[in-house]
């Protein structure tokens, strides 16, 4: 890997493990900064090196409590443009809100879009993400976004774990089937779909499986694992149909409520996720599996940095 | 209806047929602009009634040819502002470019996100449009998008003519399943979907159709018909699998290139769109069934002429 | 008052009580709208009433949680914007983060104005707020700031109580001299200053009161309490000085930490602070006199729907 | 001429010709990029190469069509910035719409106004361009313009061949005095009007040449020929006015509508233009003459690129 | 004229004689402010009157001391933001800086552009302004700019008086050649030109007259008067070309420098301006002859208040 | 001092002894650029050099003539950044309108948040001050705004002098207690305020001194003396309480009015100001002592243009 001396790379509270991580990947040290919160829940922003025209990357996922990690994102960018960073690169492993991202109804926000305003506004020059719930989301901002993937590492993860064989990729609704296709065409796989009605939470019997899953693994991928009860009923859906061991795979484990308790105690051999959300002791349980996107993200911040391309990032064959 | 003396409608070229419709459901008359087109491509207009200081209603589609309807509409509405138009509303019952919404890959441009820019910054207050490519388009701008759907008036339709029955509703892609399980829901229907790996046009016997689709009446639907390509694709698929009669149904009839004639010679026993576009006589067909969104446009555009909540076109019981 | 039918009135979590006296006492109901906060920290907003057209008052004070109530506030105003809402009026008895108003060092934020620059970008038309940290925040804004204050109902009080007669109004440090000099003119009495070294909280022998309050009552004048220390200091102060009976009198009691457990059993006789933020029952005690300024709000929210200067609101003669 | 390597030159499809030339005058390889046109009109372009931090510059006549090559540049700027290129320069030989720069009559657009804002919201951080119809034309900008000129070039051509001996410059109209007398200052000529009313195409008769033609060579000079309707009326004035052998010369060559075959057949001896618009084999004849510009653009690029002053082009002595 | 109660205007230091004439056209009274200068040159604005919700017309001239005027015009106009007008007017019969319209070299600022900018920055919704020295200008702003024009007026003068009968009307320089042409329309009259090299003042021998005006009244017409060199080259020129008695006509009477005692003791028998600017005492001499534009500003003034076209102001027939 | 060559550095009529003394301790020479005043005040900018690319450092006092200044500022940066400047730096020493910073009552403007969006607005990507009236100002910027203190050199001026023992430091009013109180810190003195009501001139003998003078020296600190008004009564208050020597340190002296000759005949021994505005001959007069500022300036431009910190400038111990 390149020479990244001269790169200021911060980490905020949302995901220091991840942070350190990549600065490690990449050979640097990560620069200081106090990020106190007062009691009553005022952000104070102390940047305690000199960032004058320096290329500034600030990593920070956009998790539980996801106003706090926003606001400490919002506020440390303000710091450094008066700072007079020569440029400000936003890096977002979970993009938060990101499911908030289109009138549904009469009267509804789109708060994924306003937060594209707010952290245009702060001062980002450049945003760094991964799996955005929608790719249109990269289309809310007037500046450049790197939307980094996931799948290449998930998908060799299943290959070296031999799951990869004889595997059906299962998409858990409607939207999802483009995703559990793209995983498919990377395992050579079939793919299914799980047929609900409503996106209400429904018996298990009152959902269909379409594709051919009886005998065979099954890997359910989404892009998040929020509740678990997507992931939940899925997994009854594919043992109601015959499925054999069954994978859930997800880059974002939001893993709100009681989702780990439940989903430990469910029919998923495992559950594969990524480090994109820190996930606290009381959440971790066995059969969770942590794959590591901080190499993704050290190479990218690298490239970005030495004003490369990013595409090999992209490319099957260097990735899989 | 209510009264609409004092609003002040326009028509630009890109649908004019529809928006005489839409003015005549309303019960008023179109105003009178000339938009000459010179010799070298220039657009030129000029408004014959005063706007000052009134509600102006713009209908436009984006669609063939795609670069001079845009561009009618953003110098009609730099006209209008000038004018001093009150407010000025875009209805835009085709989006054109909306399926550039989002960067594949390095290096693209996101041209959906292009146009709301343009369209914001020549002076719109309001986009009334139908049908977007992904919801998430509405996040593009920050003005209110009212988003118009045209799938209770299809429907309606089926029903009517007796198709609804034992049918199969059919996505012709892995992303479309979410619009069929949509229609599917109207139609108390199951649903199916068209399997193709990396989204090029293959022999039917490479696509594999997941769901039970023998000897049913299919539908295929889809937001809109392009090339025509992928209908194509889904009707050869459906035939091999042993599907009964097949309808393709989209809300806009783009039939670029020569679509019309394929499909008039394909499996489709009915071809249902309406009329976001118009549809030039030498590409209709006999089994080109056209339903006109007329009444939904003048439905939205009383309302909210009228400060009122739309909510109404969005309710399922009231619509189908 | 006059009538206010038409005016369209939300209350956010920040401080429902407030709103509801507002409500109240301007004859109206406050509008619906649900705000669920997901467990992951994510806000949704939805709004039951439509408000095309309508000019829009949202209150809500941004105190703690902080950055919980500002996103709360501004995605309402972000569907109040789509929802095509006539006009928008944040009105934020207490604006937190005020402090933050400069950067007294290189490389801080200055989250006072980047908070001013998320509340326009979110669609607001027009602020409505009470005693800022620092009348020069205005500036922060190119829209409108209603500017109200709550020193005449502070001042009536003490009057109305008999605490007027006899009475020091004190400074607790440097910056507030300005301040205590207003309440004084209108209780006409003199001023006292505490004079401490580089705003550490020190020992009260090394501070000094400049001003004589040897045996007089004293009313400790600042525009927030937050954790009590100042208010602390400057009491014992003032005990050491040989002050008689001491008052404390602030606009926003944000009482964070245990300043409501110090202040209980400090010397003060009474702390006076207002209602801009809400008291959780725990933090409240009997010394702790709280003053509505429900009234000043619902005066000034009725002049601004109709249009009227809100001069009289600052008048002297008018209001004490 | 110095060395360029590093900077990245693309040609679009409004003048790849003249952009080939500027390449070589540059010693430079034109950058690939594909511009893809769909049957509707829908442009999608693709970026081969880098462009992270380099310094772009986009050639591309905004000429006939039009909208086409427009939104062309809009599109490549789009993706250029998305591409975080370094600096975005967008060279447009031919503005198009150049004439639409003020509102003639109430509820007129000004379209170059428009252009201009939609220039730079794409991402243009600079322009070049040349023989704006109107200098004013570059105050529509916040971004610098760099204004070329074609008349040294020109003198020089009529000078070289023998032209500009005994030759009067002629206006064709009331607007284009200035730009005659420019032309007469270098070829140390004197002036005449062609004296029209009402700026309708009226019979030779009717209009008045104000100075004396009779037995001079005469050059009418005008920034562009669109129609050739302007340059055939003076055409027959100056001949009925006595005028000796006659000479037309403009910048940009638009010649729309049957301007070529018209030109062809007039008393012309010949119309000199030059390569700002690429002109299609059936508009060329005999003595249509054109003469290249790429040299004064090659060289302000490369002025431009190594960030020194593009003075010296504008400089009499040097140029002629 | 219609009624005008409810309009709110306003004369600030710039010409209140015409906006004091213009309030009494349109028979409403000017609303009160006190604009005070320091001695510093600070500029402080108040605002007697309530003008919420209002339509406000502010009425100035940036002209001589022009950043003194320009700067209240400005202050002002923010102080009616903040004050929360309905919509703000600037009302600037003659605009400074005009002339400052375009680079002519390198390094050069469009403060014409930079004025605009401000204007709109400062809160205007819409200037009204009279003969523009480009009409470009209008493409400066992106607000609706009302151009009006003196020249009915100014025509009318000259037909009342007997001047337009066997006249020429001149222009003074090659940029006016169609000012002169449309005067000559309305007059019925030839034109003619002063033909000067390199726009440096030098003898009247070394400057050519084209066309005929041996023995016949002349008027020279030109947008402004400032030095008055242009004018008195004009009027020497025309005298040695044997002219009879010679007019100078111009909109705005700038009269900078000794403007007025050349121009008295020229060979003008009569300098007709207009009332845009206005004139110092000691700068007024008799055969000055001011016509007020004032009932053309009332007019328009009322038009707009009504939102009505003010189309007939451009009107020949209703004009003249 | 480091080297500076490639800086480029423009002085404007401000200040121009100021700037030259910066151009001097940096070691550098000023760049050409004529700024010509037209009779009726119109300003035109012409730079002589090429600044393509460079960092620009413009130095400019907002100071009495208030208005032209501040236009000479804007004017010259629209000129710089249409001449391609790399960095355009604002460099105002006094930063004139500072006092109107909020809205005070109803319908008043804030004109140094006006200013600030017309510096942006011109192209400033940098300001550099010192000693805002009020600090929240920076908050008035989204650029980076460095905010330097004379208060360091004004506290060695003293010790220097032999001033510094035994003294009082003073605030004239009640908004300067901060000010006093950082400086008492330097001094290590104790501090007085003068209690004055209403903010209207009084009778010394209505005004109080709130802390011991009596006998000692006394320093009255404010940021600028404008009239003087406010010094000449603390002045007469101190000595009424028996201060003895009494010595006015100020940062900007305006010195409006009779300022000068009122401070000259008043019981100050010494009037401490800085060079930050220029002072004409007629106002300068034996007791009036002006330090300079130039070496933090040049100190801190220096730093600027290496992109380093300027922290140092701000510690207590580097500097005192």
């Amino acid at each position: 890997m390149q020479e990244n001396a001269g790169i200021k790379l911060f980490a905020l509270n949302g995901n220091p493990k991840l942070a350190a991580k990549i600065a490690e990947d990449m050979g640097v040290t990560l620069c200081q900064a106090s990020i106190k919160h007062f009691s009553d829940g005022e952000i104070q922003v102390n940047i305690d090196d000199s960032v004058r025209g320096d290329d500034v990357f600030i990593i920070q996922s956009i998790s539980d409590p996801v106003n706090e990690n926003l606001m400490e994102l919002l506020v440390m960018m303000d710091a450094l443009r008066r700072a007079s960073a020569g440029s400000i690169n936003a890096v977002i492993p979970y993009y938060g809100y990101a499911r908030a991202d289109r009138k549904a109804r009469s009267r509804e926000p789109i708060t994924a879009k306003l937060l594209a305003n707010f952290i245009q506004l702060a001062g980002a020059n450049r945003v760094i993400t991964m799996d955005l719930h929608a790719g249109q989301l990269q289309g809310f901002f007037n500046i450049p976004v790197d939307h980094l993937l996931a799948i290449y590492t998930q998908a060799q993860y299943f290959k070296d774990e031999g799951i990869a064989d004889d595997v059906v990729v299962v998409a858990p609704d409607h939207n999802g089937v483009k995703a559990a296709r793209n995983m498919a065409e990377l395992l050579k796989a079939p793919i299914a779909i799980i047929d609900k009605r409503d996106e209400e939470r429904i018996d298990p019997q009152n959902m269909t499986v379409i594709g051919d899953v009886k005998g065979h693994k099954c890997i359910v991928i989404d892009d998040l694992i929020d509740t678990g009860a997507k992931a939940l009923d899925a997994g009854m859906a594919l043992k109601a149909a015959g499925a054999g061991d069954i994978y859930a795979c997800a880059t974002h484990p939001i893993l709100s409520g009681n989702a780990s308790e439940e989903l430990k105690e469910s029919d998923y051999k495992e559950i594969v996720v990524t480090d994109t959300i820190q996930i606290p002791a009381e959440k971790q349980f066995d059969r969770l599996k942590v794959l590591s996107v901080s190499a993704i993200f050290a190479k990218a911040l690298t490239l970005i940095y030495h004003h490369q391309s990013v595409d090999a990032l992209f490319s099957k064959k260097d990735n899989i």
